[in-house]
């Protein structure tokens, strides 16, 4: 380890001892049934180049986005207090990351000062389907956003989407199910 | 002004003088038409003498929130960065908060490290209705979130407010305006 402790190895976007202390029973005997080749664990700052960023490629746009770029952006996830939980899936032979998912907590001042998690930017390596880490990232972020206090957990999905986020808990509530957007032209 | 800088008075959430600076023309006409009793800013540290959790009672369960555990929160939203632009209007003869919306930025990877913008806790006093307040608190939101360069603004509301924001430019997307939640016990 670097002297002044910031070696790059090991900065986590957040402490790896939380994923021991989630409510995990149902994540352990998935990831074990998807082999011991999968590392679940927080996002790593060096995990550009790890193909973290061509990953996010299969979920949607990503642009050139630079190592510095790169860091500079986790490292302001990491300053941001309680804000950014991002897990990867690590296949270990190849040390690829397969897999990623994020929680994205926001802060609110209604309901004594209430937690309101999301779920955002679940992905799956296409040569990777069919072991369940999709299950395993999206169970994931339930748990950790319970172990945060979270009052809820919300998400907004394609309508394909929507049988495979119901068939993990979430519902539609109804009269008030619906996202609605404005895109900007930068 | 404290010796220190840090005048309770004078500590908004955000750098007031962005709300001179944003495309604000819609704004300052409905203003103008609202009369000079309201201002619009940023929230202030000081906005817990001025009614602003009653206001928030308005809109859903807010608890008994101490003058300490305000500030605390609202000085961990400070700290985040780029994270929360939480806009009030001051009914100035009553110094009395009778409006409210929070413009809250989520950073990404994604598209070259974009940002996304989230519309929440739009709350108007009920004995302000009808003078167009509430579009005065979306729109301005609308405009932070172009002037902090986020490439989409999204919000999820009930049925019955669907109306009401479509006529404000939000659109559902085809196949794709889905909110899913699952709501945790604590």
């Amino acid at each position: 380890m670097a002297q002044n402790g910031l070696n790059n190895e090991e900065t986590m976007l957040f402490d790896p001892e939380i994923l021991l202390n989630i409510d995990y029973n149902a994540v352990n005997a998935l990831m074990s049934s998807a082999g011991t080749d999968f590392k679940l664990r927080p996002l790593n700052r060096t995990d550009f180049s790890k193909g973290y960023l061509k990953l996010l490629q299969e979920l949607t746009t990503v642009g050139e986005i630079s190592q510095k770029q790169f860091e500079a952006q986790f490292d302001k996830m990491k300053l941001t207090s309680d804000g950014y939980f991002i897990i990867v899936i690590e296949h270990v032979p190849t040390q690829t990351i397969v897999g990623s998912s994020s929680l994205v907590i926001e802060h609110k001042f209604i309901r004594n000062c209430a937690k309101r998690a999301r779920l955002e930017d679940v992905v799956v390596s296409s040569n990777q389907r069919g072991k369940q880490l999709g299950k395993i990232l999206v169970e994931t972020v339930k748990a950790l956003s319970v172990y945060n206090g979270c009052y809820k957990i919300s998400l907004d999905c394609k309508d394909t989407m929507v049988p495979y986020y119901e068939s993990l808990g979430y519902k539609k509530e109804p009269g008030n199910a619906n996202t609605l957007v404005i895109r900007h032209n930068l």
